[in-house]
């Protein structure tokens, strides 16, 4: 095996254009990539090998590899991994990672494969444990048997913070669920799982010094510190940190149940959509004394360096209203609420600090009284990251990255935490900006939808956080990310199988294929319009098992239509190939409302979804019509046009929280039959 | 709610019409059924309450239940059960069932729902988990919400003994395979699940005493001590015991391994395939000895009152070859080498009597020298079990039940145990039949696709032997399995969803569609056609990735093609409804190669599908010629018909082990084009 890397290196030299790297459906890209002209074939017969430092985690990396590798092959690969000069796949790290993962170990990785061998290697298992997930990307299915590509892949993260928030608080996501995203996570070479473990709907964790917190501040379903354990050691295997928010001293009602003389608003509290509003009283002793020993306990459980406290969307009036708090502020010469939450926040980033935290904070806490070594997390914009940064505070993006709000991967994509107001700061300030982190906030997901919310969107996010800045080709993107959303189906993740349990709920019946082709070209709306729709009476305990629960946030049938279209009037609409296949969905969606209305009718789930199936036919219809005009080269008449195009922009509106994504690429077909050069 | 029952028996008093509750879609059908005119609506404001008797696996089974309910429903229901006269389900058990489940135990419940309320009565709860499953499967997704009918259902099982075999010996399945298929034994109420936890390629228990058998005797998958109580309690949980079975003394190559002093044939063994057929040695007192230290381990590890120790296929040739044994046979005047295993089976049953146990074996045990306690699994036919029954022996029936035969359902279902030699028994005899157990061998299943191959047929066999024996309506059994099929899903069974990881698998790409076309109208080759393919070379370790492996052994889309072919032939040609089904269908076909040609060359796992692609598409073809020629009432050119007809004889024939199933079909459109009406 020792002669491998020499002839490698002579085969890498014949190379190779850029072009066939991309069908190597990498994501992230890594940082260089080199491909050879053969390939390495995957049989039974194949073997790992570990040379050099050896620990435990390493060995449980190589045994999952193993397993993921039999899993995708179907064939049953052995488990042993001794030294053996003969294996398939050499390992060596150089030595061992930290025993808590550490925010900037190195990552980095050397993958080298050749037509009788590959050898991965790495300073330490973080990088070995990245490398292998490389290796499992690679793998295809050919003619002659699976195979990885030759590749000389040499990798490192463009930054070390790359995150995954999940919201447990609002809505309780259990062990299991979280355990396979971070498989997912891991897949995609995320390293920082940052759970948002209370809110006013629920308080997440087993607290044994304050038991009135989980037990009174929850629907009874929270993790115990046992699961807690589970989950730090399955993350830490995985290279990844787990970093715990305790959002203060706002969205914290849960707490306010059990020990109601932490708010700054004397009463009683239950874990209730609308109830009072209220935040922690910052200006009494008790509450520090309180949060002192809370932090002690939080700070054992969770082992990592960084503490998150929240901090965001403080609403003051509860501290308006409270004459002793008034009272506390004038004499400490406070002239507004944010110096008292800035005192706040100074008192507790003592006590984090007394037990060896580092305080992580969302934008609102930035202010100059708190010392550098705290993060703050940017959810309100660029410039709020750039100007922590200008004055000497880390900082980490999320403004961009939220997936709740239904975001195309496309445009989570195009958010760079370099760009923006980041773009004018020196070296050194840039050099603060640790990474960032998508946010899967927890209003609208449950257990069955909550994958399909955060993959494949963020897998995106984890390429602009891993890859080199100047990966930005958005198709390449997307052709990546399709074929990765299948891959992950492996480690168990739901985000495509969600759909058939929970349309078969819907339908009540077992055959949905009318019902499915209708969702698979609808989109949950966008940004907050489920919030506005509801008008303030968000109830955390309403059923999430509508149209809108199941849809996924980006339709692949949309994206792929409105490319056929674009495609299509592109070419003078003389692409036959497109038409075909255009015509071939428009006319399934033409003569879907026929197959799918008594089915609507007979579920409740299902009624207010029946406009929306109308409007799909008749879209399939109108962009038949148009197809023929652009057919037969001829001007469609413009009162017919008019009207058309008003229908389209009528079917484009919300309707039971859905968008009908065909809406717009039908509206580009009516308007080409105008016979001007349509813009797309 | 206690006016509920008195208003109930006045609502009952107006029935209805048999046909509505076939549409209730219960599997399998309860021994008694009324329907009343109103439902009851599950909203989330459900709640269930128990009163009388009450333990742990009562209330374990009630949370299960809420947990199903909220998980078919997507709405989250209180978990609590405590004694509420308002509660929407009242449960009521008289007593608790054993500590370990017994053969015969009262498995009846009573569940009588109006429009205000449900209640649910049992003499124990075995009772009330059936009554709990007939309730989930009552649940219908409605114009106004879930809800569940109003009915009275009074039940109880035909036979006492309802089995599920699964053969873990010669592929390893995990725990959490077990698990599930246990969930889905219970929501059909069978009750026994039997392991075959030992073959010649595996011995699957850890054993403390004679750790050598799963340590050498396996691939190093074998279930833990630990592993087996909580599988025991698991399905103890849910009324299901658990009887293990380890084969002897032929099956036994992965004793050997490690305690070659028990074989018949000296030397050392090893598990691989195609290796030294022997058997124990049942003429040396240390045989008796081992077995002695182990049946007392298993025991005690396995808490049912019942023992399996297989028997079957015992080939003498290694005790013909061995002088020692020949001389023993001779010393105890033994004839035949059924004699000396009938000597074997006499000092192992001594030995099971000792420790509790009682023996069971397949009908090669039987011989009038055993005790009557025994009982006899007939897997050869019916008659050896009338024979059993006839001779005083208890008996279970499997011939008609293997599942790995790879069947229609119906095939199962026509299968009685008290049909055929049975019938002619005397009602005492009959008594003896404790009813009969679907087989799950193991030869080409994997934890992958077990699932699919004992779901939803096996529950064809569960209804079988839990309902009436007038109970027989096929078109009845097929509506409510499709039904049963999906509610499955819910249970986290794969048998549906397996098709997409394998068939992505086997293609390499995310496109899938055009593969599954063709999946769904395969099925794998049937009885033991499979093994006469590889011609004695059957390697246990190769992998089962290919369609063969991922087809269904029933297509769902082959019966229903087959039925809309038999009601169009049927109306003479006239059902316009059925042609624009077939004609859609045989388009689909025909279209197909075309889209999936390539893809079949890109794969070394599809490239053996080619030529069956390729009859699809002719068959889809000459399906539609006929149609045309059935459509104009014109009667088509002998030559022609006669060519096509040989065509479908072709196309239905094997390749790469499975079946093109509209082949038969195709070919009865083919044959009615001949002008005389046809013989469907």
């Amino acid at each position: 095996m020792r002669a491998l890397f020499t002839t490698t290196i002579l085969l890498l030299a014949q190379l190779v254009v850029p072009q066939s790297l991309e069908n190597l459906k990498l994501m992230p890209l890594p940082a260089t990539m080199q491909l050879g002209p053969g390939h390495l074939l995957i049989n039974q017969s194949f073997t790992v090998a570990v040379e050099g430092h050896r620990d435990s985690t390493l060995d449980r990396g190589v045994q999952r590899f193993i397993a993921g590798l039999s899993h995708e092959t179907g064939m049953r690969l052995k488990a042993t991994a001794g030294e053996d000069s003969n294996a398939t796949l050499q390992i060596h790290s150089q030595q061992g990672s930290e025993a808590v993962p550490q925010l900037g170990e190195d990552e980095s990785y050397e993958l080298t494969i050749n037509d009788s061998g590959a050898k991965l290697s790495a300073p330490n298992p973080l990088g070995i444990l990245h490398g292998l997930q490389t290796f499992l990307q690679l793998i295809q299915t050919g003619p002659d048997g699976f195979y990885v590509p030759m590749v000389a892949v040499k990798d490192q993260p463009r930054f070390a913070w790359r995150g995954l928030l999940i919201d447990v608080g609002r809505h309780f996501i259990p062990l299991d669920v979280l355990e396979r995203n971070i498989d997912g996570m891991a897949a995609v070479k995320l390293n920082v799982l940052h759970l948002h473990l209370s809110d006013d709907e629920g308080f997440r964790v087993e607290s044994k010094r304050f038991p009135k917190l989980h037990q009174m501040g929850s629907d009874g379903l929270y993790y115990t510190q046992a699961d807690i354990r589970t989950l730090v050691d399955y993350a830490r295997d995985r290279g990844i940190r787990v970093v715990p928010e305790f959002d203060m001293p706002a969205h914290s009602r849960s707490w306010f149940v059990g020990y109601p003389e932490l708010a700054s608003t004397p009463g009683t509290y239950k874990i209730e959509p609308g109830g009072v509003y209220t935040v922690i009283d910052p200006t009494q002793d008790r509450t520090y004394k309180f949060l002192d020993k809370f932090v002690a306990e939080m700070a054992k459980l969770f082992p990592d360096a960084y503490f998150h406290i929240g901090g965001d969307e403080v609403n003051g009036k509860p501290w308006d209203d409270n004459p002793k708090i008034q009272a506390f502020m004038h004499s400490h010469g406070m002239k507004s609420n944010q110096d008292l939450q800035a005192y706040f926040n100074q008192r507790l980033q003592k006590i984090l600090s007394k037990h060896h935290k580092i305080m992580v904070g969302w934008d609102e806490i930035l202010r100059p009284d708190l010392p550098k070594s705290i993060v703050v997390q940017s959810w309100r914009g660029q410039e709020s990251l750039a100007a922590a940064a200008q004055q000497g505070y880390s900082g980490l993006l999320s403004f961009g990255y939220y997936l709740d709000l239904m975001w195309p991967a496309s445009r989570h994509y195009a958010v760079d935490p370099m760009s923006g107001a980041a773009s004018s700061l020196t070296q050194e300030q840039k050099s603060r900006i640790l990474g960032g982190e998508a946010c899967m906030w927890g209003e609208w997901i449950s257990p069955e939808n909550i994958d399909s919310r955060i993959w494949p969107r963020a897998a995106a996010i984890a390429e602009r956080l891993w890859s080199p800045q100047n990966v930005q080709d958005v198709a390449s993107m997307y052709s990546r990310l399709d074929d990765l959303s299948w891959r992950l189906e492996w480690l168990g993740l739901t985000h495509r199988s969600h759909a058939t349990t929970m349309l078969r709920r819907m339908a009540g019946v077992e055959d949905i294929s009318a019902l499915r082709t209708l969702a698979d070209v609808v989109e949950p709306v966008k940004d907050y319009a489920r919030f506005e729709s509801v008008k303030g009476t968000w109830d955390f305990r309403a059923p999430l098992n509508r149209l809108v629960d199941e849809a996924n946030p980006e339709s692949e049938t949309g994206r792929r239509f409105q490319s056929l279209v674009q495609n299509y009037i592109r070419s003078g609409c003389k692409d036959r190939d497109a038409e075909i296949q255009i015509r071939g969905l428009l006319t399934t969606w033409r003569d879907n409302n026929l197959k799918l209305k008594p089915l609507l009718q007979e579920s409740f789930l299902l009624r207010e979804t029946a406009p929306i199936s109308e409007e799909l036919s008749r879209l399939g219809a109108v962009g038949l019509s148009a197809l023929d005009y652009l057919d037969k080269a001829e001007v469609s008449p413009e009162p017919w046009r008019m009207q058309q195009l008003a229908q389209a922009d009528a079917a484009a509106a919300p309707q039971a929280n859905v968008l009908l994504v065909v809406a717009q690429p039908v509206r580009q077909l009516i308007e080409a039959t105008a016979g001007q050069t349509p813009k797309p």
